[in-house]
């Protein structure tokens, strides 16, 4: 589309936002969009790179030398230029890091790769603006204006004493209606929430969602200021682990878009849909050690799909639940046990309902005998017992050991459900009807 | 606890994060969080109050007087002030309105009470600093002081002409560093991202985070600017949405927590639960119909769990895959017809893999015969094809009339998929089996 006028790209992608300019370049093929990121300045460059989809970040990194993408990396704040390092092979990532240009950078951002790339180190940026207790707002101003170009978004300046320990925090605002020989330690809000660098994401999100915040500072075990963790990084990350979690509820298991290829998309599907197939195939040998039986009272047949299914829809319901309190961590919690006795009332509940109802339906209008509706009842009160206890337990389950929990609700889960119910199905109708 | 010692109660509250007192509050019962609310002094309760959880927040305002919260709400921007208000009944509502003791207030909220709770114009709030382009830098600074205590976070100045039509904006930053007697029409810059009243806050939050926006303009139809929305109202929002997702997704009818009482989680999970029981029995019927062909083949029943957990397990990854770029409303859509195509490659893919799969396993490993497994494997293709339809086609419906595509992944649909999967079984066995 775009071989020829040089001079016309660049002018009309000039005023351009850059996460539009980003969104085209995502849909050319890598040379054409390496091409046009060529034709523009490094700093304009910088900021379109940032926002590039993961995927076509990967192609475009890989086909630009190491000096070339130093000079774009060197307009960048230090933790979007540690996400777009994170994401090359340690050789090329050294090769970029020893062109860059500015050497403070090239240290902050080796401090930045050596945090896990979800937690608070991994979130935040070394570029923020703090002010010694001791400044007056004359220096203040001072420091802003030297750091004016390093910093894009102020946000609030922290204050450290001389130690560098965290103090708090002063507005934008406040600086600009003091007068100019007001001292900081005058104007500053002690009152400050900090998050140590080792922190999880989804706990610093939940921290910036709940009192509001839109940066946050980050200390080290000192409690020393080393960066600050802006909202925009928030909003990205929830939105990535809102997708994840229902990707991995779904069974989904890599991180697809509707725009890949469709070998790709069944590759990530398939999987999980095998793990419910061979799950399926052991149930029929479930079924089918009670062929017998299952011979004798072929109507038992037609209530399998009924049991298993509410097992599955019961199980669901319970694990997503839970998944969503230890999502939002809160804070007053009940104590296992209490959770435990809560869950079992709500599956009594629930179990005596469900069995009462297919109960009557089955005898009362589809019109079995009444030993019948009762093991159907009976099973499917069991059942929605079992289902709820395992929906329970398996989230907290992996959470312990730090597995996503949501993927509890996925098929993995259902197809075990599944089986147990059919197990306990089989195991009331055998009981009850003495097959 | 605290029936005694008031002085304690506000001593021990002092400097303590508003968002930590309300959770406090939360836990208690009522009327210990009004005596409490009544303690503090208006402003500080004013904050409290806006953090406490909906369910405390209906309880505590149903139970003060009309002059009483109006002067809290007096306190409050405008957004907070209508959030709170729209939880009252009209009447009520009047009452504490005509109590408010600023007019501007007053006309604000029931400005912002006409506009519709999710869109970009319930979520704005009118306190805003915005500077005419024509104004110098001390101008703006005098407008700033003005507004201080009313604009608790500025973000960005807003620019506007003498007819207030919205034509940039201005950073903090750089009024800090522009000399006082800088005309604001040479400093701002015009190039600004904003959204009109009427659009709905699942695309404004999109817009927020693909533009690292921390504030928002909003502007009438006549692009005059009339609000701003900032960010901390936006991870509310994302994380009720993303919340209602997952609870449509399970099959949860009502917003409830693991806090809830008892029987409050029962009822609100029983109706989708009944809706997968039903929809169990008449899968009973519908085996019922084929009692004889199951009775020559009872190895037929052995494989039902399989086709229904199969069929299921697709739709649903079908339709989290359409509702996940509904939600991200991306910009680069192939057509209807080119996702449709796809979708049914993704399916042939799907499907003939599992189908030869579940052949394999039935003929060479269980010792089924050839026809036997050719149904079984037949079945699951074509069950698979079915449910992917279902999947996809679902939640574009469901979208087009305006209603959460989420549910499309609900027992619902899982319930819809689950007895087309055994009728098309049947019917294939029969077919292939000539029963």
């Amino acid at each position: 589309i775009e071989l020829l006028d040089n001079e016309f790209i660049k002018q009309s992608l000039e005023g351009v936002n850059v996460a539009d300019i980003a969104a085209i370049l995502d849909e050319l093929n890598m040379d054409e969009a390496i091409y046009v990121l060529r034709l523009l300045d490094h700093s304009f460059a910088a900021d379109i790179l940032i926002e590039l989809d993961e995927d076509s970040l990967v192609k475009v990194i890989r086909e630009m030398d190491p000096i070339e993408l130093a000079a774009l990396i060197d307009e960048m704040e230090s933790d979007d230029a540690a996400d777009i390092l994170i994401l090359m092979p340690t050789k090329e990532r050294e090769d970029v890091i020893s062109n860059l240009q500015v050497k403070e950078k090239s240290a902050n951002i080796l401090d930045l790769l050596r945090y896990d790339e979800y937690s608070a180190g991994g979130l935040m940026a070394k570029e923020f603006i703090k002010a010694n207790k001791n400044w007056n707002v004359i220096q203040t101003i001072e420091e802003i204006r030297r750091q004016a170009e390093n910093v894009e978004k102020i946000y609030s300046i922290y204050v450290v004493d001389n130690r560098q320990h965290l103090l708090g925090r002063v507005s934008l605002k406040k600086i600009i209606l003091a007068s100019s020989d007001t001292k900081i330690s005058d104007i500053y809000e002690p009152e400050l929430i900090s998050v140590p660098t080792h922190m999880e994401g989804e706990e610093v999100a939940e921290i910036m969602r709940k009192y509001d915040l839109e940066s946050l500072p980050v200390v080290n075990a000192k409690n020393r200021l080393v960066g600050r963790i802006t909202v925009d990084d928030i909003l990205d990350l929830i939105r990535e682990q809102s997708e994840e979690d229902i990707q991995a509820m779904t069974g989904i298991s890599a991180d697809i878009e509707e725009s890949d290829s469709v070998f790709r998309i069944s590759k990530a599907r398939l999987p999980w849909l095998l793990i419910g197939v061979i799950g399926g195939l052991m149930g029929a040998k479930i079924i089918g050690l009670f062929e017998d039986g299952l011979s004798k009272y072929i109507a038992l047949a037609s209530f399998i799909p009924l049991v298993a299914a509410t097992g599955g829809n019961v199980g669901i319901q319970s694990s997503s639940l839970v998944v969503q309190t230890l999502a939002s961590k809160s804070v007053f919690n009940d104590t296992p046990w209490q959770r435990f006795i809560k869950g079992l009332m709500i599956a009594l509940v629930n179990g005596l309902v469900l069995g009462a109802f297919v109960f009557s339906v089955v005898v009362f209008i589809y019109g079995f005998e009444s030993i019948f509706g009762l093991t159907i009842g009976l099973a499917m009160f069991c059942v929605v017992l079992l289902a709820s206890f395992m929906g329970t337990v398996t989230p907290l389950v992996l959470d312990k050991f730090g597995i996503n929990p949501a993927i509890a609700s996925g098929p993995f889960i259902t197809t075990a459900n599944d089986l147990l119910g059919l197990a306990v199905y089989f195991g009331v109708a055998m009981a009850l009807l003495k097959l």
